[in-house]
């Protein structure tokens, strides 16, 4: 493994993290809880990349907010922390990630990765985002593609090149194009092709290449960050970020930049294990070692009688007690209790948002 | 209403309630508690009798543990109460209730009545209870019947006998047996036939039918509590009574002595809205008029989405929030927490019997 060839890595932990209400709260987004197990998905996703790079040539992106839990998470690592006055999706975050890193000299590799994921190989994780780091020298953007296992619905897909067409060196393709969510047959067609892989949200470029696409069909954007340049670690970097992030637009990088016209994309594919740990039904999945016979995960002081399929989880000495419950989530903390189908997982944000409009915010 | 004919009531409130655990708990089962809102169903009953006696010719059967919680309900009402060290099932209850009622010179009809059940309609239950009353003067032990609207497989049944050799006086019949708890199929043919009854545990007789049947068929026990003659009121009753109740073996009125060939017993059919809550799920068919247009019973700060015919309730300052359920029991106390099919709820005992073998008894 080459340690030399990333030479910064840009950790996106902006998320909001609704889907995993009542643990997740608004104050306290997956990224900073150790949803997997463990430590924070926050400091898991640091700890993978130091066989690459040290502490010292990370960033993390997060809502301002948020730095107090990052803080805590990371202790006294030297990760450098930049707080977004507000969310704008991934395209600011990524750009101005880009415009740190270019102000601090680099012009190598730059990886952004989400820091709310779960990798279950990191080797190959890690061997791919080298290949990335390599490609990504010669110009153009590289994403990691994950190889499915399964036609998940829950992700976006990258098409690749047809191998013919592609010419692929070492393991990289063209990408032909992002491919929103599917429905079930898209997916199951998709997977079947063995031309698609899951959408990690993954990127590796130099900030060259990241800043002149982000220019070309982003050019707001683009202009108002570039009033920042020579304001970083500057006194007044927070309120001169607090300036441009009320003029810009919220944006995805996939959208506003990948699945433009003439933009050179690559995909490196990849067998990771990797999970974007998405909802509780993701997790559930994950933690697939850990279930009882009957496929129960427990993670309380608990009594189960005839259940099958069911997600247990408390806090604090609490006993939680289920009878006949298939394919239930259960999830208990002091102030609010959370029971539903673990297959309807992905509409929390439905709860909270009627938890919003019940004017309760102290819950969320 | 004939408010003089029931001369004493033994409200009969021994019952140790897990089956609304963990709202119900070891120190303070059900009759104790609000369960279908308002008052305690304990001081419910004892209310519903109003118009019939006052509180001073009632007295109250429980385990003496409870005696603080009984207190604590009925405040200063001069309702006697008589604590049993132990529980021996209802044919002692009922024989101790007679003795005591003798004891202070009653001569007249006594009602034995659960201190645990629901009636809606106060009116047609007193009705026939004076009928009881009335018919029990000449003779038997009469039971109230209650007129079944469908196969319930929850409830034991009273066959009476048919009209033509039964020859019913102002309605009252002629007991042909007692049924165990009926499969479905049995249930339907009973509720078919009109000559079966829901057995709702009330009596009406006078002591000294109640204390001939016993020492006919149950002479031991009649011979053990014989020896508390005298001792009503006496400073050394609760010793006298504790040396009787480890002596006496457990059995129940209706098996002990209503079943027994020669016994001449009587049913008065009533219909009035009975239930003997003695479910969770059953509680819920009480709450019909309470749920909302999908169904749901919500005793809770809850938000629920797509959930239909589910229980919840919370205490305190807990939000519960429910997605996709269907048929769900969710009850949340500060220190257990129950999820269960609400058709399973019968089986809670289960849970409760889990619980006691983890050794962690704190709950129960």
């Amino acid at each position: 493994m080459d340690n030399n060839v990333i030479e910064c890595a840009v950790v996106m932990a902006g998320g909001s993290g609704t889907r995993f209400w009542p643990m997740s709260r608004v104050c306290k987004p997956k990224q900073f809880l150790p949803v997997t197990g463990g430590e924070s998905l926050l400091v898991q996703t640091c700890n993978r990349l130091n066989p690459l790079l040290g502490d010292d040539r990370m960033v993390a992106i997060l809502g301002e907010g948020h730095l107090p839990e990052a803080k805590a998470c990371l202790a006294d690592r030297p990760i450098r922390l930049i707080g977004e006055p507000v969310g704008r999706n991934t395209a600011p975050c990524i750009a101005l990630g880009a415009l740190y890193a270019r102000s601090r000299g680099v012009q190598g590799a730059i990886a952004f990765l989400p820091a709310d994921h779960h990798t279950g190989d990191q080797k190959a994780f890690l061997d791919a985002l080298c290949t990335a780091a390599h490609k990504s020298l010669s110009g153009g953007i590289v994403t990691l593609g994950i190889v499915p296992d399964r036609p998940d619905t829950g992700y976006g897909y990258i098409r690749r090149e047809s191998s013919a067409a592609s010419d692929p060196v070492d393991g990289v393709f063209r990408v032909a194009e992002f491919v929103e969510k599917p429905d079930l047959d898209h997916a199951r067609r998709y997977v079947a092709s063995g031309e698609y892989y899951w959408n990690a949200g993954v990127f590796v470029a130099t900030a060259e290449s990241i800043l002149r696409e982000v220019e070309r069909h982003l050019p707001a954007l683009h202009r108002n960050l570039s009033r920042l340049e020579g304001a970083f670690g500057g006194e007044d970097f927070a309120r001169r970020l607090e300036e441009v992030y009320e003029s810009i637009e919220g944006i995805s990088f996939d959208y506003g930049v990948m699945e433009k016209p003439g933009v050179e994309g690559y995909v490196v594919p990849c067998r990771c294990d990797w999970s974007d740990v998405g909802s509780w039904a993701s997790l559930y999945a994950l933690r697939s070692a850990s279930q009882d016979a009957d496929g129960n995960h427990i993670d309380a002081d608990a009594v189960l009688i005839d259940c099958r399929g069911s997600f247990v989880q408390a806090a604090g000495k609490k006993i939680v007690a289920c009878l006949g419950l298939e394919d239930i989530l259960v999830v208990d903390t002091p102030d609010a209790l959370l029971v539903a189908r673990l297959d309807r997982s992905q509409d929390i944000r439905r709860i909270v948002d009627a938890i919003k409009s019940k004017g309760k915010d102290a819950f969320l």
